[in-house]
């Protein structure tokens, strides 16, 4: 619905009754609000608000020139006039001008301010906006919230994108105010607790993949070393033994020899964190201890880590899948044939060789079946779906057979081939061979802690016990609590 | 649950008993609620109002016979004993029906009437139902909503489904009461305003796919042109000119030459509006005069124009890789093979055609990669995730890497042969090059944007400022507006 | 945030003040909240009781030991003394040790317990533990709910994971009040009305995929068996009659012919059922008798089932886009153009071969396109997105358009075979034709339904009529009830 429908449904609203009988019903909690500013912010909060039932004072610094710009039914005045009619404002301007309210103090004192403001930058200012508003105005009750949400959301309304709005305030009762305002403005409000949480709120919109920031710089960083390592290996080498050029392999044939070996490292390291967070917890004898800030931080981004190895993994099935297409392949093929007619050979079948292609591509797509059910069960309506059991089921368990399955696929590639000399071109190891020491360490530190005296106390150490401390017997422990959730995935 | 069950669980409820000390809990608000009609609907809703706690009355033409249809808890009874006995009443009939209710009209007045009614056709009436009711009944207040839950998911429960209820009336107190028993029965109330809103709630669940439409159509209708002319130059050209039938190419060949070019041109067309609406905004030289309306709904849809551009390329992935699995294939490769021996080449090797088809896969690869993130994050509930910069970081930045790999990719396929005669059959340029046409515009267009001194002009406009105005400084521009939304993509 | 930063802010909170002016605000429902129990349930609950204005008091058995473990501004203390200064207390310890509570008996009368325990099992005991509490302390009131949140979901907040908390109770007051308490920390309460369903509540987070047991065993047992067919068929019968090895055919080929059949199959169940449906209502001759209880089952997991289907359709398609990468595949090419050259056929093309491939693979390719659609429309946040009406379009039109190409898939790959005797090995007809059954039943079906008396029939059937019985003309049909949403899919 756009601003022209929305303004002449609000001069419809002007034209309500009261039957009788009415008197019966609940009685609303609607009042004036008030914004300071004139902006586009401030008219579409201003639509929101009269549309949901409230009157609306704007003060702005020029309300002539201002009256325009707003539907009807607002009343746009100055801003000291805006401020005695109101008790809870709106302070829709740059925190550069909160300044600009200081001829204002007087009359803001005992009012609620509702910062709405954003940066252009994380952690832009020593304070956040809210809090240097609060300082500006002591005798004032500032909350933060609204931020998170655009104009444009705010006029279109809830039909789409995101609907939680993010409120802190230090005083409970003006908290639990404007909470109930946003509900009344169908979002969906957050309660973040004291102005603290301002600085964290006011990150929220500038935050740019902030989880996945690591695990795109790793698979990078991997993806990077193994390009240029097959490279070396497989260009570079031939040309400078037999002057051969197989340049023609960068587009295609080192990629897919890279994206495999990226797919299964990053995997291996989802399940590696943690393994390493069940050793921290058997070592300290307590899951109350934290575990370092690096593990957190690793800990925290194993979904971002686990969805980039299942898109490394479906290019490199894609990749695999156009070898045959190509031209390279194609002459091959008939130069091939030229000589198996010019030797003579009537049947070149290598019993060997067909089994384990036939191997090595059957585990390939039955791991990549695998991972595309972990990705499919990320998607977040999907995972929201489940419960706690289940989205451990498939997380947890179906995604150590997925690195299992993957390592088979890996190891029959190699098949022989890791014990050839030839294969060790400028005394370095093929790339599987590389690719295989992280899976073999995450599923050797599985198996160990699956010996069952370590189950056991690691079982315990979950469930509350401490090895210093008696645990409280009587306490519940609900299965799905937060630690297991950190560790078993 | 089932209906069974629930009218067990129905039962349990009239053994509850208020213990002492439960004086000190908070009021609620139940009351008794009318339901006029004994459809599945009224049904349905009458146990979804019992388990929250209300009672409800039940107006029948004939409550003899509908009183087995319902849950005993429930008062089935003559309309007007149920119009007598509450003050808000679900209006569960037909609007063929509402003529019905006229000799009830002098006990409808002051009550509360909620048309939860639906149509078959969009703007079947001349009026919304809801305001035929209320023109009916002047002296009762009519409140629209409901219509867009069906039966099935009152009974079921919120679990699953839709379970947003848009609600609207011209009496303020009149929607709170039913925006408050919307969120009771455990649906979330969306207010829509005054009665004038009733038409736009009532087509809600009416739409089929509108969005869709526009796009689809463009799409079809570039599949058939695209066709038609691949068909007239791949298969009808050879067998008029060398009597050479290439008739097999019908079902795959062809279709693979239209897909890739639909595919372009519809992820053209999604940044082609957005760079129109610049340029509409640097000659209007403001952001606040509206768009034509052509330029509006194009920029509604690109989201549809992007999935659909993604499907074509995907199917065209499919096709391609497809390829080396044809008969046609095999039979080529055997016959080149024997011409190989046949006139005694040992090596066929073409380094220009091997690069140019590794080059090609390369790019078609990345591009389906690029395309895919950007299909994955317009899943509702991953794009909700997102804050709006990193949706515009995907949507609009890595949007157009793509346009542009797509576009290499295709140059790729052309390489020489666009200088070629032998590719101009019939006079007509080769598929890949009309296919070029739109990109090349796009990247163009996207280039002057960028150019520094418009992109400061654009930017100021979009941050308020105005040719023929001068802007309220203090105002608050929240970085991610509106206007900014709807060019940037 | 973590619970170090969450304890700083709320130290933050203790500095509150309440400014001039704010008696004015709304007075908000906080009241003090006691908790049985010190575990780490009873901590995250804690804690975010606190951050939205409650006070906390913690009945511990050993309320020093207990102390340490909890932020400062909760108030740790003996059971009793909890018991006393609260009237809402929640029970988080385990169902066990509910006895334990015993000697407050005297204390707890009239006072709300909330049970939030959960069990290890299913139905583990003969009663839920909540109706468990409310006998052995008939004269305190007992709510279910919060059992699905996990002390993880409670201290990281909302914004990620599932939001929705169940609530059940005999007394309305009690479960409004524990409603609300819920929306004040966040959650999103769905009332389930009285305590004879906590036990449903209380086996929700121990459900492990209960709707995909049934489709996942039936698509297992259809994978095993079609295997074993094609493995005595095509790797048995020709090592019997010919001596002749192709085991290697076990890894790929006997895969890939099990998957096709198994995924066409699970597809014709899914409409099957649809039909079976309207056949009971056509011979019960009306909509309100409920069909048998198997049917009921296989009418709940169509989704499971098609999205299986989906699932073998799109390991199928990979399979066979691996088929020309094998070495195998070389292989037979390599010895074919050494015969081609031997016997000295110039051309070998079969132009009926062709076209059977051709057209073959198209289907496959379309079915494949038409299936991924109903896949993608089947995640819970695109199928929200979507009325009624789309969802039908989609689910039921498209996914016979579906099932219909895909049967033109197999038909085309089966061509003449079906009649040639050398295809009836050990005298058991090729897979395809077993593959033909169902959807040969299902579209059978499906055309007798829309034989137009039957059509209207049904469709009478469906608004309502009844056999033996008028119906209330009257009553409101809403388009989309629920007995369509059954029987159309």
């Amino acid at each position: 619905m756009d601003t022209i429908s929305i303004m002449r449904n609000l001069k419809g609203a002007s034209e309500t009754f009261l039957p009788n009988g009415m008197s019966s019903f609940k009685e609303t909690s609607k009042f004036a609000v008030g914004i300071l500013g004139s902006g586009d912010f401030a008219k579409c909060l201003a639509i929101r608000l009269i549309r949901s039932g409230h009157s609306v004072v704007i003060g702005s610094r020029n309300p002539k020139q201002a009256a325009g710009f707003f539907p009807p039914l607002v009343d746009v005045t100055h801003q000291e006039d805006a401020v005695t009619k109101t008790n809870l404002l709106f302070v829709a301007i740059h925190r550069e001008h909160y300044a600009s309210l200081w001829d204002l103090k007087h009359l803001l004192v005992g009012k609620l301010l509702v910062d709405v403001s954003n940066n252009v930058r994380i952690n832009q200012y020593p304070e956040s906006n809210a809090e240097y508003l609060a300082s500006l105005f002591p005798d004032s009750t500032v909350v933060k919230g609204f931020n998170v949400i655009s104009a444009w959301a705010l006029q279109s309304g809830p039909k789409d994108a995101n609907r939680q709005v993010y409120i802190c305030s230090n005083v409970v009762e003006a908290r639990q105010q404007v909470i109930e305002l946003a509900r009344q403005l169908d979002f969906i409000p957050v309660d973040m607790g004291t102005l603290s949480s301002a600085r964290e709120i006011e990150n929220m919109p500038l935050h740019l993949f902030t989880l996945w920031k690591g695990p795109v710089l790793v698979a990078i960083g991997l993806a990077t070393f193994f390009y240029i390592y097959s490279f070396i290996r497989d260009i570079v080498h031939p040309y400078v033994k037999n002057k051969q050029s197989d340049f023609y392999k960068i587009p295609i044939e080192i990629v897919n020899k890279t994206l495999p070996v990226v797919a299964i490292t990053l995997l291996s390291l989802v399940y590696l964190a943690g393994l390493l967070a069940s050793a921290f917890q058997l070592n300290y004898g307590t899951k109350y201890r934290r575990f370092p800030m690096w593990l957190e931080h690793w800990l925290q981004c194993r979904k971002q880590l686990g969805l980039l190895s299942f898109f490394f993994a479906s290019v490199h099935t894609v990749y695999s899948l156009c070898l045959p297409m190509r031209r390279s392949e194609r002459y091959f093929y008939l130069n091939m044939a030229y000589q198996q007619v010019h030797v003579n050979i009537e049947n070149s079948w290598n019993e060997e060789e067909v089994w384990r292609m036939e191997m090595y591509i059957s585990f390939g797509i039955m791991s990549l079946g695998l991972l595309s059910l972990l990705a499919v069960t990320s998607i977040p309506s999907v995972s929201n779906a489940m419960n706690w059991r289940e989205f451990s089921f498939i997380h947890s368990r179906l995604g150590y057979v997925a690195l299992l399955i993957s390592t088979f696929h890996v190891l029959i590639f190699g098949w022989k081939r890791a014990f050839e000399e030839q294969y060790y071109r400028f005394y370095t190891p093929p790339n599987f061979v590389l690719a295989l020491i992280l899976p073999f360490i995450v599923i050797l530190g599985k198996l160990i802690v699956l010996i069952p005296c370590i189950k056991r106390r690691l079982r315990k150490i979950r469930k509350g016990w401490e090895k210093n401390q008696f645990a409280d017997d009587t306490s519940a422990i609900v299965p799905q609590s937060s630690p297991e959730r950190v560790t078993i995935m």
